[in-house]
């Protein structure tokens, strides 16, 4: 049995990451533009794969899919006050149109809201039309001033999900809030991925809402990474975009806003999460190619390996599996292995003379790097199991991770010794005043993820505050972020 | 019998697509940014439809699914002379982000060319790189300066189709092109819309093409509409960009590249060729909904036909078609008529007490307007052998329009006349010099739309120019455009 080794992942996360993203064909980041990459074919085929299973989940709950312009006039942008305090530092301006300036600047939407809302006004007149629920999957821009990276940081968001919806009170509103949440958890298992959701403090909010959750795993540097928010606004934009309807009584109303979002990152927390220092680890979900076949050919052999292979491929193939048989000649098949392993493919086939021979095949799984002989008429069988049963180990061994990198202390020194090892998420008895966060995030070198959500009132009892030393209020998470 | 009504359709289309793209619930046109639209969650399920098809035309001939950075910095751009010299004027410039000036400016892709081809000469070193096909769909902006319509001229074109490949040298090119045309082909069978392809004159190809093919369709109001182009570049771009490979004997050779592309358009052909004065007709192949199935209760009627509607639509939907049951209670069934009428559904079901007790029901087809009753058991069948035959009549319809508004005339009186009645297409002999050529376009106020591919020189035997009198060396199509 060979054993996975993780020491580059975990010790060298970053520069692991930045290789394998090109090694892996994920994306080029030779784009002429910081902060705006390529996405290769190998790399979108996985990442539609995630996109059909968010079509599929929109469609079961009732969102109509839209399509938005993606340039938002000066003018509507500048409607909410707190929203273009949040984002006017990062906006990118179109001014000119061929030689001449325009006569109102647009934006680049860095999100939707501003584009949306004063439609929202126009489509929502009535209680009939709630709950209200469109969502869409485009480009956003926002000009990062921090590190960018691959999937993670970008100043071109290309697969930005953002679902928008609008409701007739606060109950509706927090009704799809957890519809939100489920929605999440059932993308989050697709992707074989644990997670914690966290209430953000609100001076982190999203600039214009009411209060926001993000969802964050566990990279295996120790730094968390969110990979998605929602969003409660209240009727905060309602009221700037004048999105009212008529209830059942005749009065009316300003509606109740809500937003989910999500990236790409999805894409880049499960390279992070499931790889290892051969590469990705895909999986079988979402992997492009599902189950990669490779023939030994040996020399002088009467047996033809090539075709058995093929027999195996149709026969996956006709099963519904994603399958591509690696015929090439001129590569060995020591070469194909490494290559294949780098890319995430989660299940190998072996097939040399002495397989044909023995009416058998090897299937080697990809996240245990094990190998197994089965017989020919197994395979099907046997690679369904082992797609299974690696989407249960991938979940299980990264929930350890994740489990094992939350740490509860009393005391800001622990805290701190936590983080001189990078070793995750602390949670903190906290009074709840803003200036005991802040000033725990600057003796910490740490951002303030937020209260656990839903709330567990039950551990903070008898706990103090370290920073203050007042009655704890909240456990607050803690981490290096992302 | 229903008379088809297509009066409005001919005598006032621009005003019929302007209502029915809002009416059909295709766009909402009301964005705060001229030329920019939004797609609603019905067009975008057609639209979807569309792409659907395109990928796995472009999956089944070997393309690439890429995505690049929709931002080219200006350096990059201005590369290849004719290209920037054929856009500049309508490319929008970002030159702020946040508060700060740009070091390069911007601009929004009008096309992807110069994005990717810089790339190109990365990823292609080796003959055996070639030939090499990627494609994507995305947003492109142009600032248009002549009236916009919906779909059809627009600032932000957001379903934009590009293909780019290169060859090893002209014949696989040319190979290339042909096999776009054979693309092209399917897909508009696939939307039942006859066309036309001719080659364009120089003046008007493509900038930085060595030349260009445009296919075009017949509008109701004799105008053409331009839905697909190719082009090969010959090496202009290869030597602007470098990209070049080795060959199989060690020299080095500048690539030769062609593009394929298409848009939204491909949308608004299908809505205005194949409508009439009752709203949309939709091909069944990309039908949202393709059987609307609507109830007609009756008071004290003992059968219950909302059950009976539900148990077709199940049968319907085990057999793979789009159907939409339609109960809602507030709104009369011939209102619901009405309705899907307009958004073009090709097929409705009626179910009155009537069909119950007799184990019937109505199918009414859109295109004819024509109903019939058939048994209960049949229906599936029936729906099935309904939307074939609407294919088939769709396409017969708009093929013999097309023919009938294409004239062959000698002399430029009998052109100008055609388009005083705003006839179509005229083919005029032509000398083949540009002069000629544009004199013609200014006196008859059209188009060259070009000559007929693949060429057909034997119409032009002991033929003369109409305009210089000199003998005629192809046939030239010329043609009020949208």
């Amino acid at each position: 049995m060979v054993r996975i080794k993780r020491e580059r992942w975990q010790n060298e996360f970053s520069e692991w990451y930045n290789e394998l993203i090109e090694a892996a064909e994920i994306q080029d980041k030779r784009y002429p533009v910081k902060g705006m990459n390529i996405w290769m074919p190998y790399g979108l085929k996985i990442m539609r794969n995630i996109e059909a299973f968010i079509h599929k989940e929109m469609e079961r709950t009732g969102h109509n899919e839209v399509l938005f312009p993606a340039l938002i006039p000066e003018t509507e942008f500048q409607k909410e006050a707190d929203h273009i305090a949040g984002f006017e530092g990062e906006v990118y301006w179109i001014t000119h149109a061929g030689v001449n300036p325009l006569d109102v600047r647009l934006l680049l939407r860095p999100t939707s809201e501003t584009a949306m809302y004063s439609m929202f006004s126009l489509w929502i007149r009535n209680h009939a039309d709630l709950p209200f629920k469109v969502y869409q999957i485009v480009n956003v821009y926002r000009y990062e001033t921090k590190h960018t990276r691959p999937l993670i940081r970008v100043r071109e968001i290309s697969r930005f999900f953002e679902s928008h919806t609008a409701h007739k009170d606060f109950d509706d509103a927090e009704r799809q809030i957890r519809e939100d949440l489920e929605i999440f958890d059932r993308l989050a298992k697709f992707l074989a991925l644990p997670y914690i959701v966290s209430k953000r403090p609100d001076w982190d909010k999203f600039p214009g809402a009411f209060y926001s959750l993000g969802a964050e795993v566990m990279m295996p540097d120790g730094r968390t990474l969110q990979i998605g928010t929602m969003h409660n606004y209240k009727q905060n934009f309602a009221r700037a975009y004048n999105i009212k309807y008529e209830t059942e009584t005749g009065d009316h109303e300003y509606a109740h806003q809500t937003t989910f979002g999500m990236s790409e990152r999805l894409l880049a927390a499960v390279m992070a999460v499931h790889g290892d220092d051969s590469g990705l680890v895909l999986p079988p979900t979402i992997a492009a190619i599902q189950v990669v076949i490779v023939p030994i050919p040996k020399k002088d052999s009467p047996y033809d390996v090539v075709a058995y292979a093929r027999g195996i491929m149709e026969e996956l193939r006709n099963a519904g599996i994603r399958v591509y048989l690696d015929d090439r000649e001129e590569i060995r098949p020591g070469r194909k292995f490494y290559e294949w392993e780098l890319k995430g493919v989660p299940v190998r086939i072996e097939v040399g003379p002495r397989d044909v021979e023995s009416g058998e095949a090897v299937i080697a799984r990809r996240d245990l790097l094990e190998k197994e002989s089965v017989s020919r008429e197994e395979v099907v069988e046997r690679v369904k199991k082992t797609m299974d049963s690696i989407m249960e180990n991938l979940y299980t061994r990264a929930k350890e991770f994740l489990e094992s990198h939350i740490k509860p202390v009393e005391t800001l020194e622990d805290a701190k010794r936590v983080f001189e090892d990078r070793k995750g998420i602390v949670e903190i008895p906290w009074c709840g005043e803003e200036s005991c966060g802040l000033e725990m995030e600057e003796i910490l070198d740490a951002k303030m993820l937020g209260i656990p959500y839903p709330e567990e009132a039950a551990k903070i009892e008898g706990k103090k505050c370290p920073h203050c030393g007042r009655e704890a209020k909240f456990i607050a998470r803690f981490a290096r972020t992302y």
